[in-house]
């Protein structure tokens, strides 16, 4: 316990965030101080033994900080795919081999703790709003762009679900319609051109244009850190461009385009205080910050009604690194316990 | 009261339309029933004589139908523009020339009634969700398409509006950058490519283009409708449109894929259980609902996504036509008194 008291105060969330390869868990207090974090890898073998190594998380966390029942205020789970948060019912999740997954009850009778069950990037918002950029905000749209594209949405310091729990999903918005397949099933969705595998695709296809549609890509001079990578990714496309690699550069700034696109029309439906940039693709920093702000700016400059909405902190990156996933899902007990 | 008490009970709102050009109000009853329709030509003159217009109409409503005071609930006022519904101030309307308008207090002072001030088009949401083709439901989009365009959006059963009044004005979104000037100030907004007044000048550009760009537009067998009537509107184009006139069908065509853009946009960013077109675009009827519906088909059948939140009944047309501005007006009595 002395460790513990020394940094973190209870009463104490357990926030869990499920994913499909790792289910990460750790204590966080009232301020959102993080402690004892784990990581197991997750066990998709079967929806009963994902729930066993959520559970097996959560228990290890406990052991590690020797904290008492009496401290933990109850678990929250960040789960991915779409939830039913009154039922604690994880509906449909794809990575992970749910359907019709009662998590709530299953982790209350394995843990004899307050659940609490949330989509996980609809956690993310809440986090966002009471501990990251988007601390006081009561109105805010958290972003996620990783391997997938979609929105937390707050409204009044509630996250809003929709009547079928799809409000936010706008990575299935068509942005082009004549873009990549995306997943979904549909062409030229925003997930199909922004996230981090489409960002890695439209890299590779501009470097094969170059080299003549020979199939192969070759080193030359001007793409030295590309092709120093080896296998393409959005992360070795940020740091070609942070290197100022032209190609790195213009594949972001198209990108970029469209995300802003996205965001102009999120702003205009939803009238938010701040859209909070977050996932694998947000780790692009100031560099993916300022490509999608320049065009929104832009517009705000020339539109008198986009100028009442935007304003330059506008749009922000998440304040929490990696640790929103936690976070958000801890705050879930924070406010429905 | 013989005739009122035939046609509509109490208790009574008495719902106000307040337009550019006219001013029309009406009785209403808990079931959405009208009477006493007034009309004026609205007085511009100043935000004073606007008010006096205002409170002239709903003494004539009242006189016309002797209906008691103490059966009189209140009075709701759609309004153009931004509006603070909850100090009752008209803040900024360009087409009555409002700027900080304390409409609320000012007709209150007028007419002795308790008076409820809302921007036009949020009202009219709810009126379809209380008489109209959203009745029952809590969560909808109200799409007015007519000079301009612009979104009423209820959650929960509520008005949403954003911090800054501004949720749903995706009339102007960008949706084309390349797209025609907007008076916004930006380029490609919606509202420039969609509304009544952009169909018109996209039609006569279609046959200017037609007609060799000679500046002129001659009469031809091929679009009879569209000449017949002299001046192009967005009706005269609907008009040859259902004549089967070929490019008024592809003018129409194309205006309704940005529209059916728009529309999956929201759809996604809301999850709403039902997206309803008014306005005079709206007037357009079937043809239009056709030309919407089917991309938006199109993609729900490729995505799983889209398909969550869509069905073959998701975009309806109001059930309201012209009484939908008194109706939503007199919504306001009925919700906050």
């Amino acid at each position: 316990m002395k460790h513990l008291a020394s940094k973190i105060q209870p009463p104490l969330a357990i926030g869990v965030d499920v994913g499909g390869t790792k289910v990460a868990a750790g204590f966080v207090d009232s301020q959102g101080r993080i402690s004892g974090r784990v990581r197991f890898p997750t066990d998709k073998s079967s929806p009963k033994a994902t729930l066993d190594c959520i559970a097996h998380a959560v228990e290890a966390v406990i052991d590690r900080h020797l904290a008492s029942r009496e401290e933990i205020q109850g678990v929250g789970l960040g789960v991915p795919g779409l939830v039913d948060p009154e039922r604690g019912i994880g509906i449909a999740a794809v990575n992970i081999g749910w359907e019709n997954v009662p998590v709530k009850t299953e982790m209350e009778i394995r843990l004899g703790l307050p659940c609490f069950v949330e989509n996980d990037v609809k956690a993310a918002a809440l986090g966002e709003a009471r501990y990251g950029a988007g601390r006081g905000r009561q109105n805010l749209i958290y972003l996620s762009i990783g391997t997938g594209i979609a929105a937390g949405i707050l409204i009044g310091g509630k996250i809003y679900h929709g009547p079928h729990g799809m409000a936010g999903e706008i990575g299935h918005a068509v942005v082009d319609p004549k873009g990549p397949q995306c997943k979904c099933g549909a062409r030229g969705c925003l997930e199909a051109i922004a996230s981090g595998p489409a960002i890695a695709v439209r890299a590779k296809e501009k470097l094969l244009a170059e080299q003549g549609m020979g199939g192969m890509v070759l080193p030359t001079l001007t793409h030295p850190v590309l092709y120093r990578e080896g296998n393409l990714s959005a992360e070795t496309v940020f740091k070609a461009a942070y290197d100022k690699d032209e190609l790195a550069i213009e594949t972001l700034a198209e990108v970029s385009e469209y995300l802003a696109f996205a965001i102009q029309f999120l702003a205009l439906a939803y009238d938010p205080e701040t859209i909070i940039l977050s996932g694998g693709v947000a780790q692009g920093g100031d560099l993916l910050l300022d490509l999608i702000r320049s065009p929104l700016t832009r517009q705000a400059d020339d539109s008198w009604v986009l100028g009442k909405v935007y304003h330059p902190e506008f749009v922000q990156l998440s304040a929490l690194g990696k640790d929103i996933a936690v976070l958000g899902a801890a705050a879930l007990v924070q406010i429905y316990s």
